[in-house]
């Protein structure tokens, strides 16, 4: 690592490797090569034998991954071109078939495929690491599907749920980006070879006017690296707007982390819920005993940053002039990798923290225990109700009361006194002693919790990590706070 | 219109009056009725008819529409409370139901389930006036697919395309757009009946127990209400993620037609492709003359604004604390209407200039024929390939000729003269005559930009439009500048 | 208020006449009139009184109130132009200066000029609440200067510092914006009388070609609206970068609420600091207890959108075309509004709450003693290592037994054992009488939190308070959850 | 470099080596080191010289630079904490001081103050690029400000204004942008020595309760670190809204570098001004004559993501949870490069640009000539009003005619005949040889462009350039496309 310049932290501190490396010039310059390996074999297939021979194309198959980048680099530095400097390198390699490498291709021919291979293959990446934490997810529901937990609205106690069932609140979102990741893959296909403004006019010239054989040579390509389809219609790039739902569907992912993550950072203050804890790690220079949700306030900042990501590619697609400006350049360049990275980076952090959170089952009890007069309005409210009281004039009662103890608590630091104040009321049809009994029966506030937890897991998530069977499961998750 | 205070530009100026009365208090307030109406009917289907009675269900049925807002809104001031204002009204005029309406339910119920439904119907009117756009573009494209126009790339000249291959491209990314409504939609289900925090506590009391009936209420519900299904679990609201994939999936429209706009700025620059002008219409104060692209400009700011409010969704969503926070609450109530109806007024402008677009061939010639000697430059490359030149060598020397030629045009005010230059160079394999005569063959240029209209069209644009036959094409799309 | 198409929130819901008002067509038509009558009034005196006469001013200014609003509608329904339909409006009134009006200028003149103006007395609105704001704050923080509350980093308990304190930081991220906005209207100048592309070109042939009088008209008319300078340079518009600075300066308001929302609605959970709570108000339709931090979730919402709309400027900013495209103005027309009524939105919610925060002295204490034991912990290192100890040695031991008396704390729901646990280990020089003691000075752990916040209030929040004098404290602050 | 994992390309490839070391670890960590020494020598000056002695002072002075970083970083893997980590390695080469390194302190002492001095050095770099910009453009504008050039509105011809004038638009965003720096240098203060959650509790301690010398101390620091000041007050951090005001400031750069970007990119369509292009340079691999914007549509990608990096900040700041929650840490050490770097690289391409800009005077007036008798129609309006027709009757038959002379030349191709029409058209009171008049005296059409061009550059632009004599100019902006 070079100290003396800026480097970058996504790299340094939080990715994995396999995602940094989809990333790397390696990646993209030997998918280069396979993209002009596909053009000539295909246009071999469809006839361009007495230009393309085999034996070019086994000399550029053999030389796949044998790049000079140092020679390739200064090419570039002297013609200042990418593309066509590392056509020269790869025609030092393959004299034979120097002459025919990138024929009748523009650099986005490589370009725009490279972009779409190593997207499908980072989709694969991020894809596996989410099912992996749907799966910590849905293990961690299940085991504390019954274990009541408060609930809140305005972040103020409102009804118990059950730790497991807000668990699956977060399942729920994340299978809402899986289905997003499927639809855009859906909608990823090859660029193909389109030509420089898409009309593939230099290809019609070489293939002499046969449309067919242009349009075959096209899927051809597609197909031979690794699609089902090209899109039908291109300018130079293949459109600007799949990179924004590239992006859309990548934020989406951070947005559900970042839900999660705040909620934890809530419940480590509350003492309910933390992340794990490593051995070693100090909490800060003074306070040692804190235990700070490190990794959930990461998630936060890094989720924060890809979804700030996501409108630049609105904007580039939406002013992309014509058959294409190369404002996208830099800022695909940049903005790309840092999507898949982020990504990558979040749900490492969201696989560590689902693997071993830390639940505090007394903590949970205790808050519940606090607020459990409050809570109970709600059944006094349905069994006034049902004893023939209007719903309006109970829930005025009712509200008088419970703002009258809160305020003792409040202000007085003393227990609530909420039963005894609606006892003391004629209004009230219950006694002291009814009253208690409706508090008495916990497992009553939690509704219907633990079931619903057990029903989404069962009939909707356990059968959708089924259909991914093996494709998930082997991700890194080991970080460093 | 009130002159005294400020007045929104979205209502008074831009969008549709059907957009206008999908976000009004009316269909809000009438649409909670109908939810209120819903669970009462199911509850009674599933047994409690103990409660409820068939008469309260008529009398609330027969109220639905007829709604005092003055006393809504009195009583609201009064107990600040909308969704119980509204109880309060509906239950005047149903004195029988009046104990049971909204029986077990929490003001996100209605509040919830209305979002829900209005956005369902929303995303029906963008659909069809998204199709009308993809129709006029479509028949536009077809019309012109074979009239060369200019490619830019960089904006700057590259190979002619046809003004019909480029409307394809437009085509393309809106039927890119209509394919997320449509995911969109089959990820939009009902809120349905499920409780203060999501755990449908007070209908498991309700219903003693008995979870399979609360379970097939909540469904009952949803099914009344127009969904298929609800979602399997919420919070105190349905996900604000989905919200968030509203919010892209309109503002993919608005990018969709930013991009065109641009263009077609451009191409009224450059007298090719200019929108209908309106009789009357005055060009600007003090230059009558101007063919003003005053809409593809206003289409320009109003994607900007819809695309920038996409981000708010999913800041919100991602800071929900728990249950629910109501910091969703002032923001929704602004972005939801204000993308819906910014949407709506984007598709009027496009359907307006789509339906009746001007084009001037004899200018979008005269920029090709201005172009010609350096377009022919590929095609001269490729030619001299298949002479035996290396296709290095021949690059550099029509380079060198096409810089010398461009600035004979810059500098001087002077004809092209790039094929004079090659045909004195003894390098270049060609006599003036050949060289001649691969300009004279315009038609090669274009490559297979026709075919690529026409096979578009036919394979996917017009199947597409056959599926949605009678679903649009009624939208006003009158406009004022 | 037609309840049969949208209605626009801000105005409907949270704004203050006066701001509404500012934004009102009434507002912007009479002020064109104000640019057209200094425009007359500046050519006349600079000598063109051979077409413009006292007479024609005369007429020009007692018609300036006097609007046919439904006949300048028709007008601009005809000639889709509303600056002209304006102008012949206003010649209606005034037969005999109907020449002379909007004499050599551009529609721009009026737009840009009257821009200007709206957003120069719109700041005034918006400082003048900013300042009551700090002024609340600072008497509020004053007043809880000493009072101990609990410190949080990571949002665990860190050191106490005081509720005072605390309210200090919030004031300086509004005296940075206070400053933000007089540097705003340090940079705001008129637009001027610039002509159609900013050359004068009109004006300098009024004048037959002397510079010095269109310059000096330019300066005059910026005068008699009330400026003291004029941009420069324009092109038709004042530079579009200016609204950027508008919309961060009002951003930056928005998200200093927000910092202060947020903390407001966690320090509402921990029962130490309240909101105001309206007589009458219901919690929710189900809770009646609870005091939700309504104010604070609704100023978290409203700045969000508020933050929301500032990257807005930046594009239309930096996507102007050359002298001007009206890319601009339906956006502008949308968003500056917007930008200033949500301000005057959260500024009021700001003041509203400010006024009367209710502070729950007994839950800070509470929450405090219960974190102590940990707090000492600094105390403890600073003391051991003036006994000669290694501050890492001293650090280990500590940071051991405060994980193990945390964990008492979250898995035992027992009471932290800390200082006795410190007192056992023979490596601590202390006894737990020596402990104990430092525990018992509370004061101690507030270090300056006192001192500081009167330092600051005296020596720079009420000095500055001073200065603005009689521009603040007359707003309306009442508002409805 | 290395080839197997993803490289930032900001480092890569596009900025300057002086703002890539600012942000380098060597940077940081000898910078935190300088904090360290002004707070030991602050105390041992305010009195702590029986526990710091001015031998540990010169020890730690002599050791500033000398960090061994594979210790400090294997001591962060063991610890989890790099301050800690760098805490312990300075005592290693500090044996004497290792006990007083950071007394009192906690890590943001060191963090917070650190990045103040680097963002302080960093806007130094800036302004100086920036200056350089603004003289590069303040010379162009002169040597140009006769030169006429087409204006446009709507990107339709409007009046003519001079290449010069053009260019004052955006030496006046950039005077702006530099107005901003200055007043956020003037924000800018020292975090200095305020403690864990800013009350200075344990520096209190340390110096036995004594107030005054506590204040002294924290502005000793401050002043030994280059500041006049330090804030106020501050919590953990000093306030994250300066951050915003960062980000803001150098997005504003962008911006203004975005609209000249844009405008160049059209100009460059228009023959009529381009960017330097490189001897080798390829326009691309097929088109070797084009003159491809490359640079100007680097700056416009770039600037979009610098834009895009503004909203980050406000979010961070304004979700800051009371004294400070760590989501500001990762986001933070990437974005405060990026906005940095990313200006620098945007800042060198704007110096590259406008040092070697290139015009064609003759396309520039073969495009007004083409539009010269539309452009007539304001003077023939001003002359004709002169001669007492009415503005509203003659604005109607010029706008007449101008429309189909328009038509004639879009649908014809033929030239521009409006001169004619209006001559035999008898509601018009001048002749064919008037109007040629009119015409013709071409000097007309610019109005005051060449003297305001003078004026803004003698009276605002050059004395600033001098009021910075000395502070700019030495700027690297070699680049490579």
């Amino acid at each position: 690592m070079n100290r003396d310049i800026y480097q970058e932290p996504l790299v340094s501190r939080y990715t994995s490797k396999a995602m940094q490396q989809l990333f790397s010039e390696k990646k993209k310059f030997t998918t280069w090569r396979k993209c002009w390996i596909a053009l000539a074999e295909s246009q071999y297939e469809y006839g361009l034998t007495d230009i393309i021979t085999a034996e070019m194309l086994h000399e550029m198959r053999a030389n796949c991954e044998n790049i000079d980048y140092d020679i390739a680099a200064a090419k570039e530095r002297e013609i200042r071109h990418d593309v066509m400097a590392h056509v020269y390198e790869y025609g030092l390699k393959c004299p034979k078939a120097s002459g025919i490498i990138h024929l009748g291709a523009t650099s986005q021919f490589v370009v725009c495929n490279t972009d779409l291979i190593i997207q499908r293959e980072a989709f694969a990446l991020i894809r596996s690491a989410l099912l992996q934490v749907i799966k910590n997810l849905a293990d961690f529901a299940y085991k504390y599907r019954q274990l009541p937990t408060l609930g809140y609205t305005h972040y103020q106690p409102a009804q118990p749920v059950t730790i497991g069932k807000r668990m699956t609140l977060y399942i729920q979102d994340l299978i809402m980006d899986l289905d997003y990741i499927e639809m855009f893959l859906s909608q990823l296909k090859a660029r193909g070879a389109k030509g420089t403004v898409g009309t593939q006019a230099t290809f019609l010239e070489l293939f002499k006017g046969d449309h067919e054989k242009v349009r075959l040579m096209d899927q051809r390509v597609a197909e031979k690296l690794g699609f089902s389809d090209t899109f039908a219609v291109t300018s130079q790039t293949y459109t600007r707007k799949l990179d924004m739902k590239m992006a859309e569907t990548l934020a989406g992912i951070g947005a559900s982390a970042h839900k999660f993550a705040v909620d934890l950072r809530l419940l480590s203050n509350l003492k309910v819920l933390e992340e794990p804890f490593e051995k070693n790690q100090t909490g800060s220079s003074a306070m040692a005993y804190k235990r700070n949700p490190m990794r959930a306030e990461r998630m936060t900042g890094l989720a924060r940053k890809l979804m700030g990501l996501a409108p630049n590619f609105g904007v580039t697609f939406s002013n992309q002039w014509f058959e294409r400006t190369l404002d996208d350049s830099a800022i695909r360049r940049m903005d790309i990798p840092q999507c898949f990275l982020l990504t990558d980076a979040i749900l490492k952090l969201y696989m560590n923290i689902t693997s071993d959170m830390v639940v505090f089952p007394k903590q949970a009890s205790r808050h519940i225990l606090a607020e459990l007069p409050f809570m109970a309005t709600e059944k006094i409210l349905m069994e006034a109700v049902s004893r023939g009281m209007s719903r309006q004039d109970i829930h005025e009662i009712v509200k008088e009361h419970s703002i009258a103890a809160g305020r003792t608590v409040k202000e007085q630091g003393r227990d609530n006194d909420l039963m005894q104040r609606l006892a003391d009321d004629d209004r009230v049809p219950f006694s002291i002693d009814e009253l208690e009994d409706i508090i008495a029966d916990q497992s009553g506030f939690i509704g219907r919790a633990p079931e619903q937890t057990e029903e989404y897991l069962r009939e909707a998530v356990y059968p959708l990590l089924d259909r991914y069977e093996g494709q998930f499961g082997t991700q890194d998750s080991i970080i460093t706070v």
